[in-house]
């Protein structure tokens, strides 16, 4: 069985299924109505790389490196000036899957590490079209370099000189180019039939947002609305795509984000985390609860809804279970096969630990969410205007010095209160006993817990994308200044 | 055609449809599938009796009395002391119907005036098994008296005291009364062939709420929740009982709600208004934007969705439609015939105007919303905890003064920003275009209003529900105080 994640920056409030009350995605609505909605399913950092890295590691950040120290509790990813990646101890879904004979391909971003022992292609990947960073820019190529664009193990451009993305009218036809390569990818998989994992982690909802000409101004939402509604219906023609081969009932495909919706960009270019508190950054719900839906036609039976408390690490083990492949057994996966769930029905019994850094912020266990640490940003932050949580503010929840609450963790109930408002009473009996389950929780993850290598902690302008390879053929190389690694800084 | 309308006091997230996380109302979600879900559907007021005043005219409260000028922009109700009620000068949509051979029934909270010359058989409706005020108690019945249940013109017990409501456990089986209620009522009228209307007008989820004991502790949301799937189950069982008789396609079924959750109740006896600022009290989405299913087999196709400015006012005029009867004409009617909304899939240019009291607070046309006026509640109230805006604070918009901007209205966009975040600048062209049109609309408004008699000035505790009719038969009868009319207070 082939495997298909579709990864997305996408809020858990984006979708018409998760009531976006504008109701624009009509395909990724049939593809839940086909399959079965996750309403419970969490990404592993409210940030992108280490979301990702968790993701194609079925493992925690904190373990496979993708965190920083360089402060308490900070967010960190993979900039271009970053001079960490993904390790090679680390062991990736698409290397796994290679015994089982599939082809495996990453269409849009990678960023896992963009220096050349990082790339997808060294980590199991057979093939990849997309770039190793955001696609932010304009840059000017002397103080820095606009991030490339990879085919296979080459570049073929660069961001806003190759691609463009207009900034000032949100229009880029990179969708489309990233719809034509899963297209096609998947054609030549079922020519052959060959088993595949395709990996479709684009960006068009991520600031810079953009959308085709043909989608710009057709949404209420404005250019985030267009860029959703491009992609929902390019997801649409994929699902199809898979039914006109005859291979849908082979191929599990999943729907997900990386993090909650970056309110910080609204409203023109932010998504809607729905009934959630804040965004993108922190650790409450709308930092990391996700949109989430599988859809295998034949073994899903449609309409389906699960409760099951699911994490991105979970496609992992499920891939892997579905290509007949256990989890390696030399080292801790925190992802769970997902079969019985989506199968059968079950539910599984596991927590969902929160993390900023390597500081476990909260936990999930049932309904019940205990917050350890409260932050949203500083005060010194959120007075520039740099806001996760516009028009929100919770006392003694959304704060903006970080908060220790180990000694009495701050703990609300998710079915009640969906928004983290109303913490419970620390003298109620509902709390002694919610408390002492994660309470023991919390001490076996914490006593098991071998942190990896934090790779996220130096920067250094001399690795950007100066001169990937590929780029003497095009003529784009650029000269790197000298190294100067200084520790990253990491604000929030 | 017969007519059914549910309406019940649910927020608009408060449907799985409709984006609730819990997902717990299968048979309203199955109702939507089947039928039409109106996304920007608003009740007339922030508030239970205007927005059933309105309801039943087709006007707004400022035209047929509901509502107060003791103050500035003031939220009124019925309480047990008001003196004043529905005049005899409106004419209500069973009266009307009453003209077409329609046979009409309210179940649940009247809510029009609980006076002699305003019940309910005096102003069109044949039958009624309800209340005529909210189930606020126990009281002691000396210095306030429980609020009776009539069947028809007389009372046949009060609440607490022949109708229980277990405060503690939130355990009361009256949902399931008037449900049999309905049931009964449509068998009857399908035997003998008549036409009829059905306003189930059920308070379960109006604090004080509860559920039956097979529903209480079903739900994740605690005992709202509970009450939310004792409705969504009677709603499916009423439903099913209409294509049981096979009487479906002869009769349209439309649920909605006469404000939004009253978030001040949360997280207990609360619910939610999904991504939109604030609840009930107030004029801002959260408080006036309802969930609305239109259910008709065989009319309606399955699965529609309809972006039209729905009004509760809107359920008079179509309601008429359907019985071939006109609105009258010698008065202002607000409700629009949604037929060709419902039916053909037009959409009707029309404005939604927000009250607080007689002061137009704010204005929908299109996406875009002007505020004139902001308010939450004041500074006072909310020192004492009353929030209703528990955890959202928008700078300058929920306001704890009431703020004027009537020469330069807040405006906001409802697609980019449902959740009133982001006012435009006033600077932008875009400002300038959307303004424009709407003061048109507000102009043209204002010069045609001819406000009713304010009916919810006086306070009277002679006029309490002493010794309602029927009351001597039950032995019921109270003596009523010394008559003391005074100004109601209205804090917000």
């Amino acid at each position: 069985t082939s495997s298909g994640v579709f990864l997305l920056q996408m809020g858990w409030g984006d979708l018409g299924a998760f009531g976006e009350p504008s109701k624009e995605t009509p395909n990724l609505d049939q593809m839940a109505a086909e399959g079965m909605l996750f309403l419970d399913f969490y990404t592993a950092n409210p940030l992108c790389s280490p979301s990702r890295a968790a993701l194609l590691t079925g493992r925690l950040p904190v373990r496979n490196g993708f965190y920083t120290t360089n402060g308490h509790a900070r967010n960190a990813y993979t900039p271009q000036d970053i001079v960490g990646g993904i390790p090679d101890s680390e062991l990736l879904l698409p290397e796994l899957l290679k015994k089982a004979g599939y082809v495996n391909k990453i269409i849009g971003k990678w960023h896992l590490g963009h220096r050349p022992q990082f790339h997808p292609l060294k980590h199991g990947f057979d093939e990849w079209f997309g770039s190793p960073n955001c696609h932010f820019g304009p840059y000017d190529n002397r103080e820095r370099p606009n991030i490339p664009i990879y085919r296979d193990w080459e570049m073929i451009g660069r961001y806003y000189e190759d691609f463009k993305i207009d900034l000032k009218t949100g229009e880029a036809n990179l969708t489309q180019l990233y719809l034509q390569e899963a297209l096609d990818f998947i054609s030549k998989q079922q020519a052959s039939q060959q088993p595949f994992f395709l990996y479709w982690a684009i960006d068009a909802t991520h600031a810079p947002v953009y959308a085709s000409k043909q989608f710009l101004g057709t949404s209420q939402r404005g250019l985030y609305g267009d860029a959703v509604r491009e992609i929902d219906d390019s997801v649409g023609k994929i699902l199809n795509h898979l039914q006109q081969l005859g291979i849908s009932e082979n191929t599990f495909v999943f729907f997900t984000s990386d993090n909650g919706a970056a309110l910080i960009s609204a409203p023109n270019q932010g998504g809607s985390n729905g009934p959630f508190l804040c965004g993108k950054q922190t650790t409450f719900e709308g930092g990391m609860r996700e949109p989430a839906i599988a859809w295998w036609p034949g073994h899903i039976p449609a309409g389906r809804v699960s409760h099951q408390l699911g994490s991105v690490m979970d496609l992992f083990s499920t891939s892997l279970s579905l290509a007949g492949l256990q989890p390696p057994s030399d080292r801790q996966i925190d992802g769970i096969d997902l079969l019985p769930v989506i199968l059968q029905g079950k539910l599984i019994d596991r927590p969902i630990f929160y993390y900023r850094g390597n500081e476990l912020m909260a936990v999930r266990a049932g309904l019940y969410k205990a917050h350890y640490w409260t932050w949203s940003n500083s005060w010194e932050e959120h007075g520039k205007g740099i806001d996760f949580c516009p028009g929100q503010n919770v006392s003694g929840v959304t704060t903006h010095t970080q908060e220790e609450h180990t000694h009495l963790p701050l703990l609300f109930h998710l079915g009640r209160d969906p928004g983290e408002k109303f913490p419970l009473s620390f003298a109620s009996e509902e709390y002694q006993r919610a408390m002492g389950h994660i309470s023991g929780l919390v001490q076996q993850h914490k006593a098991t817990l071998v942190p990896g290598q934090p790779q996220l902690n130096v920067c250094d302008q001399a690795v950007m994308n100066w001169s990937p390879p590929g780029c003497e053929k095009l003529e784009k190389c650029l000269k790197a200044p000298e190294s100067d690694p200084k520790k990253c800084s990491w604000p929030h």
